[in-house]
């Protein structure tokens, strides 16, 4: 047995058995492994940065990492924008990088570049493989390194490179190790923190959520902290994964500008970290802080994200002795008509998306949906976490690999979508179960309103077409119709409304562009 | 007047005044200035990648570098696969990268990262500016070391980050100084090594040519070193820039696999190497060497990749006191009929194509139209250069840019193309004389050609499918035409040839999608 094959039967019996692939002539061993190893799905993308998403998407739905295939530093590369998401998303996740021969690698042959470099920001973990013999036991290694506890912000992500040569040579399976756990480590919050901090919270409180606490097992004790304490619950403004419903707690998402945050913490005294980080501005402007916690109030951590916030956030509801959590209560819309817009797309979704619907976005427009969401349907949602656009179609294809039962939109913006539009074939090939709606304003909407923010209200030509994404249109329905994903295009809430009907009818994926 | 404009405006003043721009909010000075700067253009691609591949493009045909404006660490990562491609074409480039205000980084906000870490494997020179005052001075050290002669494969790429306090603080421009000269630097090969080497070629001697000894001037004292010697004459795999046509001297093309350039070494008792490396495999393969030059041939160096190739071998040419070159001799072919194949799309375009067309490929079917093409018309090859697929498309937007008179073809891959199918928009926004060509067979079908040279000639289902781009077919027409960019199918000689024509007719880009 090739190092290939038994760096694929190796991970195959350590639980990672999926690879999202796009490989050169470097990989061959390793495809033709993906063939040997029947239990490892391989699954094509045509961009490599649908490959990392998606890896993404599936490890905040399943909880395990996936692995990426990838062709050396330039195919590494056009993966780090989502594994920049990953890594904030505090996914676990495994990239294997073909490299060139050891013995090549000096030649400096065209495709040759500084793999370890490109990794590097991206990366908890790299190692270059050595021996086909060891190629197996760097892949445990691997394993283990992106379902360690990490407390650094590069999340779980495991890079691997191998030499074609450690692929080609002879290699030996390593079996599980007694007692392996295929799941994220979460260590166990202290009790002494626990017992000092719940008897603290009060109607001033804002408890800020994170990481595991964002589960239904999380919301549930959050809810009954804020019953029996009058605090109110917030998550960040861009959580990887929360889990949501009437039934559920409602959990509120801090805004995005920072004088909307600077608003809610207006009359908050005390801010209780729960797997989350203070909250700062995404971006820096002239006479705004960068920390947007006032003075006023102070700041307690009852969990690090890394470490298990749901049994914690348990564990206080405990102390106080709490009861039941109200739900976020509501129920399904009325479908509003006429125009389109942002707020009554996400009507005409609230009020037709299966239960248990999983909502991927990276969009303003699939942002405003979260709030109606919430008081709608139970569904995970699963938001952009590190600022990349064209994240959401990815991730998306993703999730619907690990819940094929499960529908799943991808909720994007026309500016973002377009990064990695080519998950969609992916999406098609695949047959996934994704309804993807573009919220199509033809502009790169976000710069136009940061832009006035510097207080130029009159825009000139060449800084406008900067924002613009008309001259011409983008045809979404094309765009997805080319890449075998059927569509419609939508300009009324009757006709959205139609096209989600037959979209959520049929089997597969389709696409809506919701043209604003 | 802010950092930003004194940013624009000082580069303006040193002739790069073409900018490929795919920004966000870190950037809005930067925008703002392009619009308060008459003389910047401003070209907005939706992809990095384009941006990238597009400077690269535009610095192949210009000679001078462009910028590039992209969007902290994640932006920037997206167009490392074509800035490695543009290093190993030693063009000059500078990328402008947006990042936090100084004071913001250590909040560690979503978006932030090691942005230096992300440039290094692809840059030579990297700076993150410090005050908004000196940001201009920062400018013209970035475009002096573009400019440089640099010896080490990082090629000519200047990336500048620019926190956004930099850009929107009081700047001063700098105004360019006596004798700069906005030209690549190109250190004179010694007189000594021209006296040495002139004599010593002869019959059994391979001149291998690269950088600008592919320029008309060095390819015609290449020829005319022919004339006088007997000499064979070839350029690398992947050269950057090639001038050809019938009235040129013949400089072929080395091959791909190791197999074909041995055989073409065979015969090569000397090897002088101008502007070139010496040749190795590009991938390593198991029983054949990575260094492709046999023991019995002598490896000689006229000149090195950074250095005036062109006056080295004109030098050699007059030392040789050699009469004028045979020109490659040919003329427009006949137009084949009947089914379509790579082979009958190289003569059906050398048979139309305008003279002095411009040809992009990154593709092994546009490869293969080289030695059609060069004895058909005048062109300028610009060629794949280090192995990372998707830069046909955004090299022929930057090269229509730079030179709008000229016709340009795009000679892609159906996978290449793909990665960087963003390309037609911006196309069909500048109304950019390009005719893309899709060579789509509907694979990575170097894949399937590497796979079997490991032996395996039975392909398993899954490894066929990570080969396989059909199911679904991808529209190359539709996704075009969805992207603003008319087009045709084309599946016999004759339909193609009735698309080329209507290409030719019309102003803009044209698609055609070749069915193999």
């Amino acid at each position: 047995m090739n190092g290939a094959e038994s760096l694929l039967r190796t991970l195959a019996a350590h639980g990672v058995d999926v690879c999202f692939a796009n490989p050169g002539t470097s990989e061959m061993h390793l495809v033709q492994a993906i063939d040997a190893v029947d239990d490892t799905r391989g699954v094509l993308c045509l961009f490599e940065g649908v490959c990392t998403g998606a890896a993404d998407g599936y490890a905040r739905m399943n909880g395990g990492p996936a692995t990426t295939l990838l062709h050396l530093g330039a195919g590494l590369a056009n993966g780090v924008a989502n594994l920049h998401n990953c890594r904030r998303a505090d996914s676990p996740l495994i990239n294997i990088v073909g490299d060139h021969a050891i013995h090549h690698v000096a030649y400096d042959a065209p495709l040759t570049s500084d793999i370890e470099s490109v990794a590097k920001p991206v990366s908890a973990w790299i190692r270059t493989s050595r021996t086909s013999e060891g190629l197996a036991l760097d892949a445990v290694d691997a394993v283990r390194a992106a379902l360690a506890p990490n407390p650094m912000p590069r999340g779980g992500i495991a890079t691997l490179i191998v030499p074609v040569d450690c692929a080609w040579g002879e290699g030996r399976v390593r079996a599980k190790a007694p007692g392996f756990d295929a799941s994220v480590a979460k260590p166990t919050v202290d009790d002494a923190a626990v017992a000092s901090i719940a008897p603290r919270i009060d109607s001033d409180t804002l408890l800020m959520i994170d990481g595991n606490g964002l589960t239904e097992a999380g919301v549930r004790a959050a809810g009954r902290i804020a019953a029996a304490t009058g605090c109110r619950l917030y998550t960040p403004t861009f959580p990887a994964r929360v889990e949501a419903g009437p039934d559920l707690p409602l959990v509120e998402r801090l805004p995005y500008f920072p004088e909307h945050v600077m608003q809610v913490f207006a009359s908050v005294r005390k801010l209780v970290l729960a797997g989350s980080q203070a909250p700062v501005s995404f971006f820096a402007y002239q006479n705004l802080p960068s920390d947007l916690v006032p003075e006023h109030c102070e700041t307690v951590r009852l969990a690090h994200r890394h470490e298990d916030v749901e049994a914690a956030l348990t564990a206080v509801a405990d102390a106080l002795d709490a009861p039941a959590g109200q739900g976020a209560g509501g129920g399904r819309p009325e479908k509003p008509e006429g125009a389109l817009s942002a707020g009554n797309i996400a009507q005409l979704i609230a009020a037709s998306a299966p239960e248990n619907s999983i909502m991927a976005t990276d969009s303003g427009g699939g942002g405003a949906a979260h709030p109606v969401l919430q008081r709608s349907l139970r569904h995970s949602w699963l938001n952009l976490t590190g600022g990349s656009i064209g994240d959401g179609g990815p991730i998306a294809v993703g999730a619907a690999i690990a819940c094929p039962d499960r529908q799943v939109f991808a909720l994007l913006g026309d500016g973002g979508a377009m990064y990695t539009n080519q998950y969609l074939w992916t999406a098609a090939r695949e047959g996934l179960n994704i309804v993807s709606i573009v919220f199509s304003n033809r502009q790169y909407n976000i710069l136009e309103v940061e832009y006035r923010r510097l207080g130029i209200n009159e825009i000139g030509r060449d800084a406008a077409s900067l924002f613009d994404l008309s001259n011409p249109d983008l045809d979404w329905v094309g765009l997805a119709a080319a890449q075998g994903v059927p569509g419609a295009r939508a300009s009324t809430c009757e006709e959205f409304d139609a096209a989600l009907g037959r979209a959520l009818a049929s089997d597969g994926p389709y696409l809506i562009e919701a043209v604003l």
